[in-house]
């Protein structure tokens, strides 16, 4: 424990060199054995916050600190104030606390007892990795926080919150419940864990850089100018930017404060005359000059810029992400508030023709990395039994090759066999399975490049796949192509394209439980809105110059899993004699589809000519790339199929 | 004048014979004679209502009775107090000031300013219809009443509505509002039309009758168990019933209130121990004995019960629906208010066994008559030039030759070349048009049975047509059979099926602008919810039993109208070797399709498949019931076509 509080401290002077990419080309300085140390120390603070060990001390130290603040019931939320998919390791207190790993959780904790909830993704997980003895475990859509609090807390109690890391629709909802129980609910000054946690890592600090005009294409003057004109129309005075990839798109920079997402972590204010007060730890800024307009303050900062709006501001922000302690300091200065969709989300969507032009090209440079390791395992012997760590980190050796690689995009999904049917699956050293025989290898991978973000999935057989294998893989294909061929008026939503995906599987009585695309953005999160594709009610047009994933897939639980994943713009469509605008998607991902995993019975002549259009372009495009004998084997893998003129 | 008013006091005195419909079964008694005449006097009524000629001198009385009443703005809402799709005449208050017949529109009146408002459909028959020197004229959708509000209200003045024909919804927007503005929103006690309207038409007296449990499958009293176990679970003690379908549907009861629809127009009280207060004119119920938990009430005693439900009472209520003074009345006596759905919505689209054969017998009868119409249409000499209302007539009088017809289930479009471009076209004695050697025909109709209700559009063609129109026809055909074949599984909501019906339109830069499938009564309303297929945000799943129209369409302006509609049951498909529960549609509408204006090119194997075993069904089943030369005109439209193997 002692030598473990040694690492601990030895990287919290180090935090320039956070973060969990060892190959990421920002890092700067370091020396590779300096760097390989450093790997060390941080895996010390995963293990330390992930091990679970120490929950109950943790527990009881929180219930002490409960009782000293007087307080009877505390809320430990998975997110931190940015709200963004990843936390840094100094923010995840939900992990810290429990041990749990998942994207999705919350914790209350009282005296007596203590809840832990998380979604049906995590059912198993919750069971694995928190302690039963110490929380009951709940599904949290099923049965949200309030129905546990309704009736555990009592009049008189305290509820007590980090007002940093709920909206106001949260707390809300948690006030309502108060007043009904009788109860009061607080807001905490100090982080009920933070005060506790006596070696919390140290927030991350990696260096700003600029993302260039040449992949941005609009300069951050413009995009300002841009969301001011909203600002207007809405009525709006100033306007508060807490989700990172919006204050990252809006300001042209790019960090690595995060895992896998070029992120700066900071808060942004805007005016409507187009001046920025941006709230960001200077020493990030060693390499990177603000543009004029941009005053740099310190994050601790923002609380009184906020109050000193006054009564003429009305603040604009968007509800859903905006920690409600923010709120209430502009209310206190007596601005207004005006809620509002993040204007940042819909611009940054609809990209700009530079930042296409370098989506195309970061794919390109992916689509080599990828028939590099394509290739690979096609010589793999069919009794080779690679395992799933192996494999994937094959293929992130080969996406390391390329220079431009800033560090995946996610981390990879290698699921061999029945792993292949956890929709979720991440591989660790328990579940570490070897590839056999005749079974399916699902690998869900992607990069970041200064170029852009890829994210691509295919499907691939060691030796010989059943009928069955086919004749799914061949029905998902049938999916991803109407999907991907189909044209669509301007004005339809990814909502309405959901079905075109399913239509094929669900004629077999097949059907798969995600959603079908989400929007990606341009060397940012390989997860991004507003637009999507689903069963669910996204109800944003899709527009030229959005980017989406297409990835139908099938999941046979305990057997396989089937994903075939592009990413796709979506473009004009021009019909002759056609009455309509219509739009259409573009394949980015350049990738050969496995051709032996299909059952050509169930192809019509239209798809086989897509799929063979397809397979022409990835090989024009990128055998020129590639050496030998990898573009032989590119050469066959694309070569068209079926008999019917192109 | 004189005259008139002399009518009208005679068919008041009649008041039992009100209604649009002729050749009902339900009205006992009158002879042809007195039949015809009532049938003038009603008329004489319609042309009152729907003149416009008196508009100047009403909306002069309404001004005199605001100076009067010290009221500044009154608003005239198009609906009555039943929120229902037909409004009967006495209640028709804005066509009476306005002379507007349309389904949607609202007016405001101050003293120096007028404003009448409806949606896209009626640009056009608004500005016909409404005295633009009275009344500005907007876009209700683009321009909602509160925006012209907005800019004519003054601090000070006073706002008036009738409490009886507005939702709390819209209350509140006028009451935050008249708060910005520093105006005064006022309840009228009296309708401000009514006080004014000298010889207003009776309220309809139609005769009540039981809907037998041969075709209503499910009686009264456990319809109602089932809607009280729904109000336990909601928390609430009493149900109140404000729509006429839930009502009828409720208490196994029709009536012939409004026009199309087989409504009693009631409202009613339901406690959670399953008692029922009706409150419905007693004259109503000569001819049938409510059940003995009904209490039967007069409608004037509503308010009172209401009040006197007392404070330990949780009132029930759909808010959409509810008439905000209604639920006044219960707050007033202390009752606690619990917004639900309709809890009769979802049971009511869920057919019962018994209802769905009521409902395929009533689509075997219309097919009767459908056919004797298109064998009718299709003996027309090329050169005939039959009008549109001719056609309609003469389909009706096919209906009427049935027994079983209680009226038709909506007025018929029936539109000829460019009108069938108009998607809510209704032939008047100005627009009616000769159809012409070489155009469409678009007919749009239905029946309502005892059995049940029905609803079928067909498209034809007087002589040949071009290869466009029958290219066109051939893509709205790959639509209706691509939805009406696929499989989905159970939990899939009417939105996600839409894009299925568009799919071949889209591809060739083509699209229609309504929605592709509503939910239809079981002789009852043809339009009813809660499912639907469109593009819109229905997020109910589809169930087994629900009934919905199948009707993608195809329209050029000022060229020809396209529409093939089937209403469908949705019934289990168990698929082989599937893993899902699914569901699919069966037709229920059993009418040929016109062959020959088929483009077989556009056709796959598997849609000429589909089309064959649909008209194989239409042939056994509708042709043994039909006389010659009819007969022999079925067997040759419902021929296969193609060359392939069923």
């Amino acid at each position: 424990m002692q030598e473990q509080q040694q690492l601990l401290a030895a990287v919290a002077a180090a935090p320039m060199a956070l973060g969990r990419f060892p190959g990421a080309s920002l890092i700067s300085g370091p020396e590779d054995e300096i760097h390989r140390q450093l790997q060390v120390l941080q895996q010390a603070y995963i293990d330390d916050i992930e091990s679970g060990r120490h929950t109950a001390e943790r527990v009881t130290a929180l219930r002490r600190w409960m009782r000293q603040q007087q307080v009877d019931a505390v809320v430990v939320p998975l997110h931190d104030a940015f709200f963004g998919e990843y936390v840094p390791l100094a923010n995840q207190r939900l992990a810290w606390l429990t041990g749990f790993t998942g994207s999705n959780g919350m914790a209350v904790v009282m005296q007596e007892q203590a809840v832990f909830l998380s979604d049906g993704r995590y059912t198993l997980q919750m069971r694995q990795q928190v302690d039963k003895a110490i929380f009951e475990l709940r599904h949290i859509t099923e049965e949200p926080v309030e129905t546990w609090l309704e009736s555990h807390l009592q009049a008189g109690m305290v509820l007590a919150y980090d007002p940093w890391l709920h909206n106001l629709q949260q707390v809300r909802r948690w006030q309502k419940l108060c007043d009904r129980l009788g109860a009061r609910l607080h807001a905490c000054e100090e982080n009920p864990v933070d005060a506790i946690w006596s070696s919390r890592p140290p927030m991350p600090l990696s260096p700003v850089q600029e993302q260039p005009l040449q992949w941005a294409g609009r300069t951050a003057v413009e995009k300002v100018a841009q969301v001011c004109s909203q600002l207007q129309q809405a009525g709006a005075s100033h306007l508060l930017l807490t989700q990172s990839d919006s204050i990252c798109w809006l300001l042209n920079v790019r960090g690595m404060d995060v895992p896998n997402t070029p992120f700066v972590l900071s808060f942004l204010l805007l005016a409507a005359d187009g001046t920025v007060q941006w709230f960001v730890d200077e020493r990030k800024l060693a390499h990177y000059r603000p543009e004029p307009f941009v005053r740099v303050r310190p994050m601790d900062a923002l609380e009184a810029a906020l109050r000193e709006l006054g009564g003429e501001a009305r603040l604009a922000h968007a509800p859903q992400t905006c920690p409600v302690h923010l709120l209430e300091m502009a209310e206190q200065g007596g601005a207004g508030l005006v809620p509002m969709d993040d204007p940042c989300q819909l611009p940054k969507a609809v990209k700009h023709a530079a930042e296409l032009e370098g989506m195309r090209q970061a794919h390109v440079i992916d689509a080599v990395a990828m028939c590099r390791f394509l290739h690979w395992f096609h010589q793999l012997p069919a009794d080779s039994r690679p395992t799933e760590m192996e494999l994937a980190e094959q293929l992130e050796a080969f996406r390391r090759q390329s220079p431009e690689l800033v560090s995946l995009s996610f981390d990879s999904i290698s699921g061999a066999g029945p792993n292949g049917a956890i929709v979720h699956y991440r591989v660790t050293g328990q579940s570490n399975r070897e590839l056999q025989a005749g079974e399916l290898y699902l690998i869900d991978s992607g990069g970041q490049y200064r170029q852009g973000t890829t994210d691509i999935t295919r499907t691939l057989v060691l030796g010989q796949p059943t009928p069955e294998m086919k004749a799914r893989f061949t029905l998902v294909l049938k999916g991803h192509i109407l999907l991907g061929s189909t044209v669509f008026p301007r004005g339809t939503c990814g909502a309405q394209l959901d079905t075109l995906a399913r239509h094929a599987l669900w004629q077999a009585g097949l059907d798969y439980d995600h959603g079908t695309g989400h929007g990606v953005g341009a060397f940012l999160s390989v997860h991004e809105g507003p637009q999507s594709i689903g069963k669910g009610r996204s109800t944003v047009p899709l527009e030229p110059g959005m980017v989406l994933s297409n990835e139908p897939g099938y999941y046979k639980t305990g057997a396989y899993g089937i994903r075939i994943e592009n990413l796709v713009e979506v473009v004009e469509r021009p019909i002759a004699d056609g009455e309509r605008d219509m739009l259409g998607f573009e394949n980015l991902t350049l990738v050969p589809i496995e051709t032996h995993l299909i059952d050509q019975q169930l192809l019509g002549i239209e798809e086989i000519r897509w799929l063979n259009r397809y397979h022409a372009r990835v090989r024009e495009t990128i055998a020129p790339l590639l050496e030998q004998p990898v573009r032989a084997w590119l050469e066959q893998a694309t070569a068209p199929i079926g008999e019917c003129p192109p």
